[in-house]
């Protein structure tokens, strides 16, 4: 099957984001091992697990930013899914280590996508590559503009840094 | 492995229910299908999935006794779940039909049990047993007595009308 | 949130079809509900698991054809699916009764693709549309031309016929 | 809900065993969070969930002792569960992290237990406990002696050394 490129490049000085060097962009980075129960009859990863992958991914990316999805929430928001899509390159099996890579993609007024591409862990093959895109509702479960926070999150990613200062 | 003796046959009037005719006890019945999802890289149904026939089974049960365990929580009651425990004696495959037999089993002032077992469905062997045993909690998520309604579907499960009148 | 169109009637003689009046195009349908075990604490379904419902209407609609995905593996081919999406509508939430809706869509030569629509049981509103491209692999897992039976099955299902003859 | 007596105290020389103070007994541990993913409309983690937690404590556990499971069954034995259960004494809530404590329990010929015990990762609460009972099968998946390497480890186990020499 077909890949894209992607050449991550730990930073030096924080091994929680790493550079593409095809693109020049950041993305977070965490690792975890696929389980047993994670796997199908035929010997791979279920499509479907890739997706609590991609929430890990989510997850971690915004506790290294300080702000857990958790505290949204508490804050009166949700965030769910309106939109996702994954598209696969190779298997992941039984105990292959994976590295998650998450970036904050577009953001609109009530809406934000975050991008995903998931390689193994010890190959560096990409398996592969997908987005959620995220609508904000308000405490009443209706669209609202994203929150302050949030938004501030999206913009003070490193990536945004990194192009303005070339410095991260 | 071992196994355990149950001998289930359906009601003339009733194909919701059958009756062990080892231990004259009724259960009800319900049906469904593995799916990839289900299964794991050893070809077989991962056993924590197993948990989600039960409910399936114990979700059946409520329904066909006109009191939907979303009417339960309606009423201001949650029933979780403080211990639980399976023993498997077969393995369930891809695309394998099963019976899932459940039964209201002990029930105390605060706590009931469901039990269940599943048969394969062509070969009618013992796949599993088990059960789980819940906790009444009210609104403020402290254990109280359970709920009347609950209480007065556990007395009408057929086997009590059974063992009373030998009629069902 | 935006929708879609899509106004399904059911066949007269054959209910596990059902044709789109917007479309014309003829749909196969299951049912099932939603348990608690595919909640999140949003209390709706967790968007992970509708590729589980799109997993059993794709299932069902490969038995009610006479090919069960059972007997394609058997015959020495995998199906794994190589791309996905879904975009969602409104949300499921516990005990919710739904259709799923899925119909065989593109083929090429090594590709296929299932769409599907996930109705509200009762509402009939729309809670999502998605699909699932496959690539057909061999016993030594390289990708290979669709196997005969399946092509066949893809020409022959309803909508071709309904096409031609205008009479299903 | 009732509780157990468990006092973990970390080994100064190696984080990843405690000592439980009550009992003298040495555990592994490993750490996880919960994930949106785990949670149900209870707001609290689904009881079917905590097998996963297990599956990664039993996988830790074999691995820090250098025999990864994937390799166990390399070397041509399967050990699938035949008997599971759990007692749940407080949820887990939604980005709790907890603690997984696993031990080596009984061995017999054919069979062997893991035993778990997990803490909240802050306040050091009991969740719950449980244990799996796996029985050895060979290739063609008939019950079998445990393999040597397999028994060797469960002998070695530190709460072996501990017992015998107090220097752990």
């Amino acid at each position: 099957m077909k890949s894209i490129r992607f050449r991550p490049q730990p930073l030096q000085h924080d091994t929680r984001y790493i550079k593409d060097m095809e693109t020049g962009f950041i993305w977070h980075q965490c690792s975890m091992r696929t389980l047993y129960a994670d796997t199908d009859r035929a010997n791979v990863v279920y499509h479907a697990n890739y997706l609590r992958y991609f929430e890990f991914g989510r997850a971690s990316l915004l506790r290294d930013a300080n702000y857990p999805y958790k505290e949204i929430e508490e804050s009166g928001y949700v965030y769910p899914i309106i939109d996702l899509a994954i598209t696969f390159f190779h298997p992941l099996y039984y105990d292959d280590p994976m590295f998650i890579h998450t970036r904050p993609a577009e953001i609109e007024r009530i809406k934000l996508q975050f991008d995903y591409i998931i390689t193994h862990g010890e190959s560096g093959i990409i398996i592969c590559k997908g987005f959620t895109k995220h609508c904000a509702l308000n405490n009443r479960r209706t669209p609202t503009a994203i929150d302050a926070k949030t938004r501030i999150l999206w913009q003070s990613f490193p990536h945004k840094i990194e192009e303005k200062k070339g410095t991260l």
